[in-house]
């Protein structure tokens, strides 16, 4: 059974496994799920960003979201982004998510307007009352524009059904102040979103990470965030430099700003857990890059000399 | 019949006129375009931003296109805006609105994902090779994060189905980079987005403006453009001048961002042409900015002295 | 005799032609005044942007104010850039200023601090009050990081000493509101900054533009500045496509952000008016891209095809 | 005797007491100077950010440097700002802090151009191989526009004389990353600005923190960076509490954006260390924003009921 809240620790934003007609690779996704549900993560998080999830269509969101669930039966808690910039749609892909037996739902603001801090907490607010899951904020500025300000999460704590944020800003000013702030509500969850901030968010006081990188190599964030709860400060710096060579060798090869997304698709299927297949506006990266990135794998240990994927 | 191609003067970003349970107000809708056909406006545009279309379902989209389309019968061209961050529900609309007779679509990029010019350009490629009707460019750089480099729209003109681009990043520095490169295409059109430019974009070359204040006061845009091509410029200065009061007085009640949204529908409630209900994340104006707009439109003149709506 | 107030029409930003040892040049300083005179501009501004003046040392700025009052000797106003961020070292400069002759000082920001607008326009006051000198106010937010909000403008607006503003931000939208502002004070004159602009600008009513440029080639923008006051739109249209191509064609050879200011300095160099030598942090461009300036400058008829400038 | 390289630990930027003339309160200095002293900080830095330097005159910055080294006597190490906008004059500051016995100098990049990272690595090429003192470059992008690319900082760990960076820039992904470059040189100093990251940055491998707030309470900041090298997670959270509680009440009490300097000022003079006088462009705060901070200071423990200065 899942042990649901607190849902602390290491949450892998799951890679979406697509077929080039762009619908979901059932197959891959169990895959995938089995893979880092092997490694140890606490919880999983479908349709974020690394899931692509506002590029896929309504129809296969529901694929994903039915499937998912269905797979992962109560192993670990499953959250579902939700994000949209129409309100309907957003509380019907919440609806679906609790009928499928999901654990949360995450949302980030509504992304086409500009809008102030009353209109987000307005909007959270009504997406917060009608959900029928609890909901996670989720502070992504460079891709929404607006950011939650502190004020404004406050507003939102005393709301029960909005569970935690998963801050994605890489501002570490902001999630000091995230993590003073919910000190008037201890339940309410602080998660990082770079993964290369995991180290730093949780020795600060954080509660895990939504580690893209997670998809490919579990156990190493797993145990990074292990190392960091504990306070073993010399374990901690030699995680993260493996993570830091992860991010720098994996994450830079495709082009920018979408050079995450790309490398760590990429690496997924050049270690057999799905293909390189991407909703627009992403696509597959060309022959050369792809070669950087296996090669990038080996030199990490993640493949051997012969590109296969080694035992770990 | 239409005048089509070239579609060129002034085409107000219709407001969408809603319920207060987000439903199309149909006879709403009738009115305004009656109001803005009848001040001489030369086109209308569906779904832009100032009609709110990437915060409405799918099913108030195409209510917009079937009612909008109908009831313009011909007398001017239709746009209609089918941005979407999913390509497949993007063209799903473009397809909705070929059936139902209108002239061209619009698009903006994107809007998730931060993207490179690249992807920016292989999307609308995609886009326009599907669509059943000609593509407008939508340069909103303030929404959807990217803008349009003048190589992305030079490669973009290669494609006869894409027809000419409105520029709403305010940049004329930009502008006028637009202008030369079409040199090279002569019948790609290039519109301006802020209506407090429309004066200089005409006057410098361009095709036009997209003025959201034509909801409101379609004439006053329709004598500036036509001002303007016959190089009138004391009269530019007149009109500009009235433009400039509009906007200082009207955009600015409201919080902001959203402060044109909010002040031109709570305008075009006063006058008597449809409810200022707004798609979440928008909503109404607090009594006291409504009250404001009231007085700001007698200072005006669109009002009179007791609220009622002047002949113009 | 210097007509002094009002100083409308060409005022180039001299470049400041320094030697090796970025001392001055003293005779290059000569060639390039008696150029831009016999040019026809309406004034010069020394110790701007395009002339480096914030990276040159107080000793050399004395000299380049001293060398070129006494060449100017009252042929057009003098204009003198007195940016600083040390308000006595600013003020030091305009008293020097006065002592030689020039007209009016211009004064960027403070910009090292981000400041807010109270403290912005106190400094304004301050330098103001103590300036011997009429003090153009110099919009230039790309190198202070703050600009002058209107109500900024208008509160300086009632100091008698400051007689204008050089608007820099290439934000047509907030020159359009410079000039609705300046109906309260009709003798607060509105310039320009971005060459690129000067057509629009003086189209929508400002008074002329401080064009980089017009070091290079004075009479093209003399010559556009008079078309656009008198209305005529063609002869606008024909003399703004080669302003175009020539921003185009010469500021983008050399690197971002500073093609601008090699590229113009380079061409200065080929025609012969000074040596195209740099304070830090600029240097010289690499042969490859000097070669493409020249072929640039063929290509505009600045030079003829061996390279020797040609008589305009 | 001082204890030179390795400078690790708490350098606090010292606050420039000034008389109401804008000169330097010589008397104050060496207050401030032995109270931090006092307080356990590692070495001092004269003329950063928060010492005012870019808006002291040449001649009020180095009576600074004269009297500070002459105070401290060798106590700890003492570090110069020298950021100017002009090379020979930064450089000239270099000399006279060689002269009066400081240790290295700091500097960020020049401050007026926006520059590349070509002309940002040359620039620190040219300071370094000329100055007599050791060099930190001093990352603030909020300020000069510019940051130091990772590549660039590599290109400048090369050179023996730059001895470190102080990164103000509050991104920790670029923290790690310069943790990261100085592996391949194990002496490069990297030190934390925001007093707010001080711990996460110790947590992770830095060197000690450049705390403004250590100015007031430099035994707060000394215990924390204690308590992070020695990896007490437990007494870390405590203090880092402290950290941003003063922070919070502080810093946010003058108008942004520079809330920080007005309010650590306006707190050394209710504790009567230095009178809260400022160079222009900033200025004191009102009367009722310094009750804020007298009140605040109080709920901090800093000051009694009576407003006496605790001991602690």
């Amino acid at each position: 059974m899942t042990q649901r809240f607190p849902i602390r620790g290491i949450i892998p934003p799951l890679a979406t496994p697509l077929t080039r007609e762009t619908t979901l690779d059932v197959p891959a996704l169990w895959r995938l799920l089995d893979h880092v549900i092997g490694g140890g993560v606490h919880g999983v998080f479908l349709l974020g960003s690394t899931g692509e999830g506002p590029s896929l269509s309504g129809a296969v969101q529901r694929d994903v979201i039915n499937e998912a669930c269905a797979h992962v039966n109560g192993r670990v808690p499953v959250l579902v982004g939700i994000t949209d910039s129409n309100l309907d749609e957003s509380l019907e892909l919440a609806e679906h998510s609790a009928k499928c037996g999901a654990d949360a739902v995450v949302a980030a603001p509504p992304f086409y307007f500009p809008i102030n801090q009353q209109q987000l907490g307005d909007w959270f607010i009504s997406l917060s009352d009608a959900s029928p899951l609890p909901v996670f904020l989720y502070n992504m500025p460079s891709h929404v524009k607006v950011s939650f300000d502190i004020a404004t999460v406050r507003r939102l704590m005393e709301r029960p059904n909005i569970c935690g944020i998963k801050d994605s800003s890489a501002q570490m000013l902001y999630f000091n102040e995230l993590l003073q702030a919910r000190a008037d509500r201890p339940d309410f969850l602080v998660l990082t979103g770079p993964e290369e901030l995991l180290a730093e968010g949780v020795l600060i006081g954080g509660d895990g990470g939504v580690c893209g990188g997670a998809n490919l190599v579990p156990r190493l964030f797993v145990d990074l965030y292990e190392a960091a709860v504990s306070g073993d400060l010399k374990q901690v710096m030699t995680l993260q430099n493996r993570v830091m060579r992860l991010s720098t060798l994996l994450y830079r090869v495709g082009p920018a700003p979408t050079g995450f997304m790309t490398g760590i698709k990429t690496a997924l299927e050049l270690v057999g857990l799905c293909e390189a297949n991407f909703a627009p506006p992403l696509g597959p990266l060309p022959h050369e890059q792809r070669r950087m990135i296996a090669q990038h794998l080996a030199d990490l240990g993640v493949l051997d000399a012969k590109g296969a994927v080694k035992r770990t």
